[in-house]
């Protein structure tokens, strides 16, 4: 068998993907799943229950990607510049879907409307508010706010307002529920607070947009918002799992990795599964230093090897610290074993597909749609 | 324009691969470029002067990737086991070429040579010694070297020993030439009295293989080895560049980024190129603090852009600082701008192609190879 390989456990997705939708269900807000970290239109069905409906993406690639799979909904959810204007009217115009994007200041609302109009293109748009995290977003209720909406209806007549967006993205700063839920408040507070301020000026904002993760299923209540941005919770991982916002039977994901050679001097396990294969990213040593670049776990059950985790990597090679040499009689050279990763996100990105696990069986495999 | 992309500066490449083919004629080595870093048969072609000779790989991807455009001496030096020979063998089979694979232990070569049995295959192999990095290889010119060889000779018949490969990859410890001549020389005689062990016990090792970038550069002489495997010397990075190993007119690779937004708390530019477009690799840090995730430089020129680096990333965002917000309209939101990345390997692996300069002109698109 080939190795490294991205193991996707359908059955815990769907259970995620249900929760989640019945947390929303709860809350009274639309779902608009983040397909960032999936980047499958198999994933995104099952996101929806089997529907097509509203979805975020981080990536023009992702937004091609779908609206060429029947997406109609789709909210792009990095910043947009003029530049990337004439692709994405390309994706609404040759596949009917329709593309919302955000922006957050006045200068590039007008570059854009000059570019729209350029193009004789139309487009939806949220203003982005930065609810606290400061990597993007208006000030929340600000004249800033007002008058990027300003800004829009008198030089941008081929864009329409449709509402206001935030995301909470640092709510991974925490591991308790309390501060969480604080933060969903204070996002919550944001997004509606902005909204006020534009309708009382006379833009209607239909779209109240909050979301990350934690905040969605800490949130109390979410009045005034009317929906919520979530993606990570479809596979989870030991970022999330080492904040206490997951359980350990539902992580979703794993990499697949072969035994490739046992180093005495250690002693070690040396895996085919390295930096490439399980990126760099080590989110979640920060509530779980044991974590290194993944906890290594037996192959067929997903249960940790007891302290087993991948701490150093190469391009290629993941070295495992075993306690004794007498690991080497369990995982012997072209055993397999999973890795869980620490960040979901980034490892499922050197992948082009999921081998795809239901009650434990390889049961197919789902593409995936990858670079920008 | 689409950002991110991965652009590539052919002139610089074409002068990284003439130098290290000079460097091995002086030393009197066939050089076998390791392609893991590029992936790509046009950088292939260029490393060795318009030929296709022997050439390193690290996934069977790249092997089969390289077999298939007509390389036929490919030394694949990730350990091989027994389940991915199958795949080895069609590789050798459908394109003609001839494949090399390491191994560093005796179950290893009798489960790897019957299975060679069962497929009826012939491969050859070299066995690996550690060098004292210590991530994997047999201990040099040492009674277990020898048991690994006589378990080939009366266990493998389909395997072919052709001699011993190690790899000083701790030589990116250092910033200073002297250590880097030192290890060069620790690698050296690690390999060549192997190689002495092995032939006076009847195994002729026609091929003597060391490499890394480091070694081979400062190599002072390398009597008894017969080829060098070095690869990050074709495009450069800041890891190389802050250890002293390069200049900085040599880095061939960076990333275009487009400016996105302004964060007037910080004050900050907001970059479409986040963790996918850079990957998470600081390696660069260790000795060049200021590098963050990447050192951002003028779009035309790729001088740097004063004291500018990405110092935080999210999945699509990153983050610059910069000293006060005269830099907004130095880099008004929509403008270009260029990142070197801190590990051109983890960086390159995002992109399914390189955008090709010559002459500081697109000149075209190469394509790459990924996954495994």
């Amino acid at each position: 068998m080939n190795t490294p390989r991205l193991i996707l456990d359908a059955d815990r997705l769907e259970r995620n993907a249900s929760r989640m939708r019945s947390r929303c269900e709860e809350l009274g807000v639309t779902l608009r799943p983040h397909l960032k970290t999936a980047k499958s239109v198999d994933v995104a069905r099952v996101a929806a229950g089997g529907v097509q409906g509203p979805i975020t993406v981080s990536t023009l690639a992702e937004a091609e990607y779908f609206a060429a799979a029947g997406w109609r909904d789709i909210l792009y959810s990095t910043a947009m510049t003029a530049a990337k204007l004439a692709r994405a009217d390309r994706i609404q115009r040759e596949h009917g879907a329709r593309l919302l994007f955000v922006l957050d200041d006045e200068a590039t609302a007008a570059a854009i409307g000059r570019e729209a109009e350029s193009l004789d293109a139309r487009f939806g748009l949220l203003i982005e508010v930065d609810c606290g995290e400061h990597r993007s977003g208006a000030e929340p209720a600000s004249a800033e706010l007002v008058a990027i909406a300003d800004k829009i209806r008198s030089h941008a007549p081929n864009l329409e307002l449709m509402g206001v967006m935030t995301h909470a993205g640092h709510s991974y700063a925490f591991d308790a529920p309390e501060p969480i839920r604080a933060l969903a408040e204070t996002e919550r507070r944001a997004a509606v607070e902005s909204a006020e301020l534009l309708r009382a000026n006379g833009y209607p904002c239909p779209i109240v947009s909050v979301g990350s993760t934690p905040t969605a299923l800490f949130a109390e209540r979410l009045p005034g918002v009317t929906e919520v941005r979530a993606g990570i919770y479809l596979f989870w991982d030991l970022s999330q799992l080492s904040r206490g916002i997951c359980a350990d039977v539902d992580l979703a994901v794993s990499v697949l990795a072969s035994v490739v050679g046992h180093q005495h001097r250690g002693p070690a396990l040396i895996l085919d599964a390295g930096a490439l294969a399980l990126s760099k990213d080590v989110g979640a040593n920060r509530f779980m230093p044991e974590a290194g670049y993944g906890i290594v776990c037996d192959a067929a059950t997903l249960a940790p090897l007891g302290p087993l985790a991948v701490t150093t990597v190469h391009q290629e090679h993941g070295n495992v610290p075993v306690p004794d040499e007498s690991w080497f009689a369990r995982l012997p050279v072209g055993s397999l074993v999973r890795i869980l990763p620490n960040h979901a996100c980034l490892t499922c990105a050197a992948y082009s597909s999921y081998d795809v696990l239901r009650e434990g069986k390889l049961a197919g495999q789902w593409p995936r749609v990858s670079g920008w």
